[in-house]
């Protein structure tokens, strides 16, 4: 093409025929386009057609040199804003080009690409800032690992070197009978380094160190769930249940052993019919006074126990749970020592013993069905701390009432629910291990002219992960928070600390569900690979949101321990009542809402601690309130109480939310001006604002329509996630390094 | 205690002795209240202490007396609205106790046992209407099932009656290789059945009926998911990638044998190092004129062939995706047949192949990587309707760009983004299937002396299966109109069919993963039993979300054609372009956002289709318009267009998301008038509008931002879920029903 104003086509014919998104159409505008100009006469017309025939493409070679051409355009001058400044550049300054840039401008306009993001395609060298971030340490990994192992850094240390250890090589077989025998022996591994019973009285040949004992459980799920699981079911559920429902006369016959691992064990409280609703147990436990024992029966089939952890092979007691019949009289739910297998591990007579067979996860713990044809036990095997039969085979009990001494027993359990959430706050850390390390070197796709990226840099993966490592951060020092109350409960804060450890159990659980799911997305193909174990620890951890109290029913409960916290303080619940209760008084109420408030966008503001731990509050009062409000109303209308929770069900999980997110930021709060070295508190700080932001975005709908926060304001709370997010993103890969996992327990290539 | 003025007492005595829900903080309360009531006699008061010491609690049998006494005055007074209530009569209407009632109103509201609800745990016979709610069928199951089966129901009559045949029954060994073959097996049989090569051209011994095949590939998913997988890659990926690719010579050659099974093979795109970004794969192709081969070469480790199904065991053939390079050149991404294994399955020279090993599930499928040395395969070898090599040696193609021809091969591809999300859709009906059949027998707790309630029948329960119910059924009239264009399309329409059906994938594929995920945790322990098959299901499907395109990465695909459309109709993006273009025209935004529109609340605008459709197609157009402007303004302010992208990341998949959600609408909303039966019609109207309002509920922190909707109007839309879904409760089991799953396919016990 010699006549230099054709030349200003170029770029249109190249954009026509190499851009994947412009199609035929597009082809059409441009032929109209040209037609329609009455500058060009009519030999150009069609020279300029003959370019853009569909039926007759150019060469490959053509198009090379259409865009060589563009390109030496570009390289000259740096000034190129759009197409059309090419255009006049190929047509060196031709005035009748220049005279018709209204006509181009339309034309681009019309194409779909106007402006400079047309120009991409044409850079050769690219210098994004997208591509040049990169991992940038801004603190000692040793010191924040140091941070989040605290008093229990010496346990931990001795646990890491033993999963460390050749024996502890994952097992690769999918045979489930050799993974069962390989967890059952390492179980023997951790029982023989007195790891077992490092909850137990000294007098017993424990450790009495229930701190070292949690510690424990959530280091060893950074190996095998299955592991953990089934050393929680052993040490634990089986150990615990006769600790804290028995006497002394079974603390000296089984607890050494049990903590030994020479008499494994069960704890056998759920029925096929009865999960969530215990207290429905079916299982008998009758008394027979003229020879001084019980008869443990199961009445029918879906009466038997079900999903009982050691129960399918190795369990040789277990703890039963029954209803206790005296005569006519039901008792209610009772627990009793049940033998199921002798020492050489033969079934006992009247027991019935089922596999649960194949399980989405941890396969390597022998969940099985029991069940009892009257089995007849001694009198002694009644766990009898609550309650017992005298010697006249009268009940006694200091807890007159069957339905609060059934609570009170299972309140000593609860224990159980912060082994979970902490063995499930481990495998999320795992899974975001991988996730991160994987992240920061897999690249993909790239500016046009330039290497590829790490797929970290990219902002829509670190929305998906850097919240949930935030997120992951707080739930470390929230469950710090639930052990050390749990440990030095009085007797009446156990109602809060029940309600507290449920909660988190629920809170904790469903995150590491939602991480682990992120986890393997976020790494792809190579996420679904078994060796990578983004597997193992998302099918092993899925039980965890049932299992120890269904989350559903779990917050539940937390939101009647609070509805009922709050009856007892705003009974009357009148207007200016909860105005009080919702703001502490009534002039922050006025102050809170007041516009500039609900409106204030400056990023100091929407940082400040103080700003996040009133609107968590708020949200956590409000809710709760009007949740009383709203049963009270349906109840005084007349609908029966269990329906009118009902119609409120959804409402009750919000306030249980509300009061777990409070909880959880106000420990992240805390922790962090105990935290000494100055780089690792700044970037706990900014982790700590991007949990508490994530939050309240998640929540902008509730606060949008409680008319808190405006929508100015949720706008900038969103933008400050996503800058929270790029900064963090260098320090990502030493935040996941401080958890300070054991290579082997990793395991997964792609985090190497 | 005889004094009948005492008798008031015995409610609060009963209660802090029996409810769990008061601590040892009430029982003081209780104390402090009885010492300062100074109408109470010195030894009355020590007489009411005595009943509330903790030191010497009441019998089991007193506080059972205390009960039954409440409860005789219950049965006799139905007007008994409190505690206090109970206490009059108990007192015989003593005028002590009437003249006190503030004090004893006060006492209520301190315990939190104010009210009717305090009351609830002596009602002996309760019968609320959550007990007694249950499945009650609507409409008649087959008719419904005729309408979703369409045209396509006598193909899916054939699928479902091979795939119920005994040699059908699934596989329970946990040994891959017993897998692998017997899904091997399992196709072998389809392809004797002629199913697998429905979709190819009668010429070469196919069906011809592309509809048919995708029938097929859907209700396969209900059986086993690795053989509708391994089904996929022999007669979609290999056989298509041959038939679309190919040349009439390709085809004589290969599609009988392909589509008989003879001839197993792979498709070999994605390698270790690029999975999303395939234009960057490194296998080269490199052509020899002299001999005219192309020798297919593996330059390094990380460039292998990775995932490819078929390849670890049975694929002797393989599509492979490679470089071309004739001469200096690199001609862009091409394909060719290059073969793996003999006839007797012996792996040929140069070809080093691994296996992907145990995977989170799809083990029936062998995966594998796929290296080559230097191999050599004819020049006819070459996938050449898009380009080829002519007789001198030289490069030809009828599109000049390399990277259109790359885009538009991949376009030819698109039918395997159908195939997936349909599967996934026949996956998730599965899981519906048995949660919700399950969910409508279990029964877990108890109104006070009923009997225990179905689980489908707790508002939760119902908030998490059956809004996810309707957005299968909305997902199932979506997918079948991209099917529809899929089959009808034109050249022009094809890069809005290729964003329709990325992104119907990942839309479909999403929802799987979140479908089955709540019914494992619906289904408790239950459901996580292998036997129960939710495992399955969920960890097969787990992969859908990645392969045929992460769906990040698809989003970000679906939202840049969104916005070149959007770019193309308004490139100069005024105020008022835009005004227009989100509104239609400016008038009717005048009478959107109006404040009687923003605030109305009545059930018949809430359930209005015209409603529902306005405020998607609003959603829709504003965030695309806004991610437009964005964009813009950041490549203004010069950025460079990379990391404006970057930067507008999620507002990309906001763009992407909200353009699917009202496609999703629409179909759903067009498919309910050709629905003739009235009663199918009615339940399908209100699934339909459960759809609608849970997604705006979803949505609704965007539409409080934007100001489309205020506080009173997504309050009324939350209750009118609740509703809604309360409403579809008694047809739900009928309306997984329609879904027609074969018995054996379905296999979980707990759906029986």
């Amino acid at each position: 093409m010699e006549n230099s104003k054709l030349k200003a086509f170029i770029p249109l014919f190249y954009l026509v025929w190499s851009d994947d998104l412009l199609s035929k159409k597009d082809f059409l505008t441009l032929q109209k386009f040209i037609i329609s100009q009455n500058w060009l006469y009519k030999e150009e017309k069609e020279t300029i057609l003959s370019k853009i025939a569909i039926s007759s493409p150019p060469s490959r070679e053509v198009v090379a040199n259409w865009k060589s051409e563009i390109e030496t355009i570009l390289q000259k001058n740096s000034l190129v804003k759009s197409i059309f400044d090419i255009s006049i550049l190929l047509s060196e300054n031709d005035e009748m080009i220049k005279d018709n840039r209204s006509a181009f401008v339309q034309l681009e306009n019309d194409l779909g690409i106007s402006g400079e993001e047309a120009l991409a395609d044409f850079k050769t060298i690219a210098n994004t800032f997208t591509a040049n971030y990169q991992t940038n340490d801004s603190f000692e990994v040793e010191k924040l690992t140091k941070i989040l192992d605290g008093n229990q850094s010496g346990i931990i240390k001795k646990v890491k070197s033993i999963i460390s250890k050749p024996e502890f090589a994952y097992e690769t077989s999918t045979d489930t009978a050799v993974y069962r025998e390989k967890v059952y022996d390492w179980c023997k591994i951790l029982a023989k380094e007195n790891l077992g019973n490092m909850a137990y009285p000294k007098a017993y040949g424990g450790g009495e160190n229930i701190a070292d004992y949690f510690a424990i459980m959530e280091t060893l799920s950074y190996h095998d769930l299955s592991l953990v699981i089934k050393f929680g079911v052993q040490f634990g559920l089986w150990g615990m249940s006769i600790q804290s429902l028995g006497t002394e006369k079974h603390y000296s016959k089984y607890l050494k052993d049990i903590g030994s691992l020479r008499l494994p064990g069960c704890f056998a409280m759920t029925e096929t019919n009865h999960g969530s609703n215990v207290k429905g147990l079916e299982t008998t436990a009758t008394y027979n006074h003229e020879n001084q024992t019980f008869t443990i029966h199961t009445p029918h089939e879906k009466a038997q126990k079900e999903y009982i952890g050691n129960a399918a092979l190795h369990g040789q007691m277990a703890t039963v749970f029954a209803k206790l019949i005296i005569g006519e009289t039901d008792y209610g739910v009772n627990a009793f020592v049940v033998p199921l297998r002798d020492a050489n591990n033969f079934i006992l007579k009247g027991i019935t013993i089922g596999d649960c067979g194949l399980k989405m996860g941890l396969n390597g713990v022998d969940n099985g069905t029991i069940r009892f044809d009257n089995v007849v036990i001694p009198k002694e095997n009644m766990l009898d701390r609550f309650a017992s039969v005298n010697d006249k085979g009268e009940f006694e009990s200091p807890i007159p009432s069957d339905n609060r001494r059934f609570f009170t027993m299972l309140g000593t359990l609860v224990g159980g629910r912060i082994g979970i959430p902490r063995s499930a706050l481990a495998a999320a850390k795992s899974g975001l291990t991988i996730a991160i390390k994987y992240s920061n070197q897999r690249r993909q796709f790239d500016p046009e002219g330039g290497t590829e990226v790490p797929i970290l840099n990219y902002r829509i993966h670190q929305r998906r992960l850097l919240p949930l490592l935030a997120k992951t951060y707080a739930t470390h020092f929230a469950l710090q928070y639930v052990t050390k109350r749990f440990i030095n409960k009085s007797e009446s804060e156990m109602p809060e600390i029940e309600a507290l450890a449920a909660g988190m159990k629920a809170y904790s659980t469903w995150s590491t569900t939602n991480i682990l799911q992120e986890c393997r997305e976020a790494c792809g193909g190579k996420g679904y690979l078994s060796e990578n174990r983004i597997d193992a620890l998302k099918n092993d951890t899925e039980i965890y949101t049932t299992f120890e109290g269904d989350n559903t029913v779990l917050m539940q409960l937390v939101a009647k321990n609070r509805l009922s916290e709050f009856r007892k303080s705003f009974g009357k619940m009148d207007a200016m009542g909860i105005i009080n209760y919702v703001f502490e008084n009534a002039k922050t109420a006025f102050s809170e809402k007041n516009p500039l408030i609900t409106r204030k966008t400056d990023e100091s503001h929407l940082i400040d601690e103080e700003f996040h731990l009133q609107a968590f509050h708020y949200r956590e009062k409000t809710t709760l309130a009007s949740a009383a409000k709203r049963l009270k109303k349906l109840i005084d209308s007349g609908l029966d109480p269990y329906d009118a929770y009902n119609v409120a069900q959804h409402q009750m999980i919000d306030v249980a939310q509300a009061y777990l997110e409070r909880i959880v930021l106000e420990q992240f709060q805390q922790a962090i001006p105990t935290i000494e070295d100055k780089n690792c508190k700044e970037v706990m700080m900014r982790l700590y604002q991007l949990y508490a932001l994530s939050q309240i975005e998640k929540n902008k709908g509730w606060y949008l329509e409680d008319g808190y926060m405006e929508a100015v304001k949720t706008k900038a709370i969103r933008k400050m996630v996503n800058q929270l997010c790029w900064e963090i993103r260098p320090d990502a890969v030493s935040l996941v390094k401080a958890f300070d996992i054991p290579d082997s327990c990793l395991g997964a290539p792609i985090a190497f």
